[in-house]
């Protein structure tokens, strides 16, 4: 185990209705002017966005908004909410939304009280030393951003998509009502849990030895997640599979799993270039990218794939661990797919002759290689993409 | 799952020689004035003491003293150390040892700015508004309570050991060395496993329904202890295991995995009045009453019992699930004898006739009855000690 620190100072406050709190919460995490960031149609449709205005008017709260993030969330408006934050005197970003539309607060409230431009942040120019206090309510279980430090936006000069992080965009509190994401539709459902998945999965791919404490505890989530994810896929209204994959959510990402061992987060990288060109879902790029990155790497550590299919996926030991440690890889994909994801480029709407393109924009402003597993270089990195055309 | 609000401000700082920097975090965390509590000859022996004592010097942090802390810390030191603080005005108390000396610290922090007496937070006759904010540098691995906001002492005056508690408790950091657990003897780091497994368990046996992932996480710390505490008892020396078995103690106790759900927390106080009455340590009480405790309530909910044995004590599935919840109890009993624990009345040197008395201090100035898997009154605890003095 490396040394490492860890510290996660989030409220979490969970369960159903908690949501109405909002203004109690804001008030006691020293709100005075709120700026409240969201997406769009479906938290104004469903009648949270009132809801949460109604509370903070109760509050006495003075509230700014900015809506329209889109998945994939891009720089445009994050300038867009600095801008609103300085010219009003925000001292409060609330996101009311998944990871996109807190990424995209996290972005503003580092970016405010920094003179330069944000996306220093974001290609290792700067290292944030102030931010506004971010709160969340959480919409979707999928990229714990809610419980994370870090954001990830994309730049619309180039499409170039990065992440960025500080200790100081952990979010002061997080609500996670379980009941908002009985609407969602299956597809992002399923996105949502193939993403918290890829999170465990990068961290449980590590080259550091005695890591049992943290290997154990990326098994529980992903066993979790096995068990509750067909659940809501036969019933979206399941509150109690949804309360445990949103809590295994913020887990997967708060770090808690992934302490004292490096860390991979290729397939991350790999596939961001993805819905970056695509504007696809990132859990759907992931289905696609991360079987592919797999097979690409498995023989670099037969015996970690082979724990994994073993103690996850249910194979039997076996003295033929390259065998089982395959199956676990199969075990997997076939998982994915009866999530209603796709596992390969062509269902995604990626093109095979766009890899060098891909490859291209993966190590643009990049020095060195990606991951940590196995570092990979661009010829790797175009074979991976090969893998995942021919899926 | 229940609704839950889950808060845990406290820093880790994991690894070799992490206590050197100890300076640093004291500053870092506003302390001008620090009591240093610890316990006695070991810490001494070991240079630790001098270490700190000469980096907060380096830091330039006047330092008060108080050493002597004994396992099941008494009252008695407590008003010795809010004394000091008073006189002297310290604003941090740094705590140097395990849970007793630990708790001690968090006592002591507690008490300094209330008016009354620091014993009404442990008989529910008062609620903190305030503490002084503690710091820990652990020595062992057991009682969690540098993650935990509960303390737990004992009234020299009537001899009952009370917990109590309140999330302004939670130290602000918690340097955890291995390497300092490396010369504990064999039994005091048994008696930790066995406390850090009865705090997992204490939140594993619960009614609420639909907590897979809590579940999940308690038997992946269960499991990582069954791994690793035997390398420890044969290698000392293992630092790998030691770091596992370390921050597995932190995160079993601080109710990471434990929220959500209704914990039991009846063997606990059970076991507070043996350690109370003999003075044994903590752990070995554990190991006499967790498995008594199983044996009385096993029928109330099999199918959990079951669930563990299949799970963590690698029991085959069965359509027999009573004997197969057995049989995973008796390995449990098994795997603490394999660690030198006791596991019955008589190894530990309680006797048979006390156990009127050991009831009687039980319900003292306790309304009601304990525990929550199965809420248990005089005539069940009184049951629960004559299995223990039978086994």
């Amino acid at each position: 185990m490396d040394n490492f620190e860890f510290y996660s100072p989030t409220r979490f406050i969970f369960g159903k209705g908690r949501e109405t709190e909002i203004g109690k919460f804001a008030s006691r995490f020293g709100a005075n002017r709120i700026l409240m960031v969201y997406g769009g149609a479906s938290a104004e449709r469903s009648g949270l966005l009132n809801k949460v205005r109604a509370a903070l008017k109760e509050a006495e709260l003075p509230l700014f908004e900015l809506g329209g993030v889109k998945p994939n969330p891009r720089s445009g408006l994050v300038y867009k909410g600095i801008d609103i934050c300085r010219e009003n005197g925000v001292d409060f970003v609330l996101a009311v939304g998944g990871g996109s539309v807190i990424d995209t607060a996290k972005a503003i409230a580092g970016g405010v009280p920094y003179d330069g431009d944000f996306w220093d942040f974001h290609i290792g120019k700067a290292t944030m030393q102030s931010a506004l206090p971010v709160g969340v309510i959480l919409t979707i279980a999928a990229a714990g951003s809610e419980g994370s430090d870090g954001c990830v936006i994309t730049n619309e000069n180039g499409m170039h998509k990065r992440p960025g992080g500080s200790e100081l965009l952990r979010p002061r509190f997080a609500i996670l009502d379980p009941e908002l994401t009985e609407t969602l539709p299956p597809y992002q459902t399923a996105c949502g849990v193939t993403d918290i998945m890829a999170h465990v999965l990068e961290r449980y791919f590590t080259n550091t030895p005695d890591v049992e404490t943290s290997d154990r505890l990326c098994e529980a989530l992903l066993l979790t997640l096995v068990n509750e994810a067909p659940k809501v896929m036969r019933n979206p209204k399941d509150y109690q599979a949804r309360a445990n994959i949103m809590w295994t959510g913020s887990l997967a990402h708060s770090d808690i799993v992934g302490v004292g061992r490096a860390q991979d987060w290729s397939s991350h990288e790999i596939e961001h270039e993805l819905s970056a060109l695509y504007d696809c879902a990132h859990g759907a790029g992931l289905a696609v990218i991360f079987p592919a990155w797999m097979h690409f790497v498995l023989e670099h550590d037969v015996d970690r794939f082979y724990k994994l299919a073993v103690r996850v996926w249910g194979c039997e030991t076996s003295e033929d661990r390259l065998s089982v440690a395959k199956e676990g890889v199969k075990r997997f994909t076939a998982f994915l797919r009866s999530l209603g994801m796709p596992t390969s480029f062509g269902e995604l709407g990626a093109k095979e002759e766009d890899i060098p393109t891909l490859v291209e924009n993966l190590f643009y402003e990049r020095s060195g290689k990606i991951g940590q597993f196995v570092p990979l270089g661009r010829g790797e990195c175009e074979s991976i993409y090969r893998i995942a055309a021919k899926a």
